[in-house]
């Protein structure tokens, strides 16, 4: 499906059944989400998503993901309070990968910051580049 | 390692070669990278790099991944001239996702496309949202 579409023009539609039937899962059932702020473009974090996370996900409007360690799904914010919107959801060129745009409540990160992505790479050191914004143990003891 | 930088302040630094050696990379060697355009925060693609990949990135500052189809280190514009100047690369919290904040010349997809994330899931319908600003055929006849 993704190969003949590489040319389409925009306004080009597929229904949904057929695209969640010809996805290119993984051998365990998982596509790799990365999670985009909306409005400020910040790339907040990267989970997976089985079928049945995605279907809810497009279904609720909520962000739900597969937790690999937990096995199940993880609906975004259920213990935290920190979720996710749903604002558009996409696909890429060959369908291996998905990109939510949201709007994200407080801080997308366990550590209780805003983004997962605070270590930086540069020269012959990583630095940590971010505080958290909130106290993860108050996120986690309601 | 990056369980015990998770209250780290801003500013706490560990070497690289330290990091490099405690990345999980996964039973492919590999971890998956999203490129974003550095200004704009436009996601361009996700794709993979091994050790060898990143260690060339951060060394040269232009992007180069691994291509799983080719099982070869994939520099990002060898053929198309489409290169990534890498601006700054980030490692999140649990270090297994990397974010390359890029500079990207032309497009970033195979498809002539400025971004792979052109399609667009909502309803019941996948729809094509961008078209190509390039032939392929023009980027990948040279």
């Amino acid at each position: 499906m993704f190969k003949a579409l590489e040319k389409a023009a925009p306004g080009t539609r597929r229904p949904l059944a057929d695209v969640l039937d010809a996805l290119p899962w993984n051998e365990q059932g998982l596509l790799p989400a990365i999670a985009q702020q909306h409005d400020t473009g910040e790339v907040l974090m990267m989970a997976w998503m089985n079928r049945e996370a995605l279907e809810e996900t497009l279904r609720t409007g909520r962000v739900c993901y597969f937790s690999r360690s937990r096995g199940k799904l993880w609906r975004k914010g259920e213990s935290s309070g920190q979720v996710q919107q749903l604002v558009e959801m996409r696909l890429d060129c060959d369908g291996d990968t998905l990109l939510a745009r949201v709007d994200q409540t407080g801080p997308a990160c366990h550590t209780g910051r805003r983004s997962c992505f605070y270590h930086r790479l540069e020269g012959e050191v990583m630095e940590v580049i971010s505080a958290p914004e909130v106290d993860p143990a108050t996120l986690y003891s309601r």
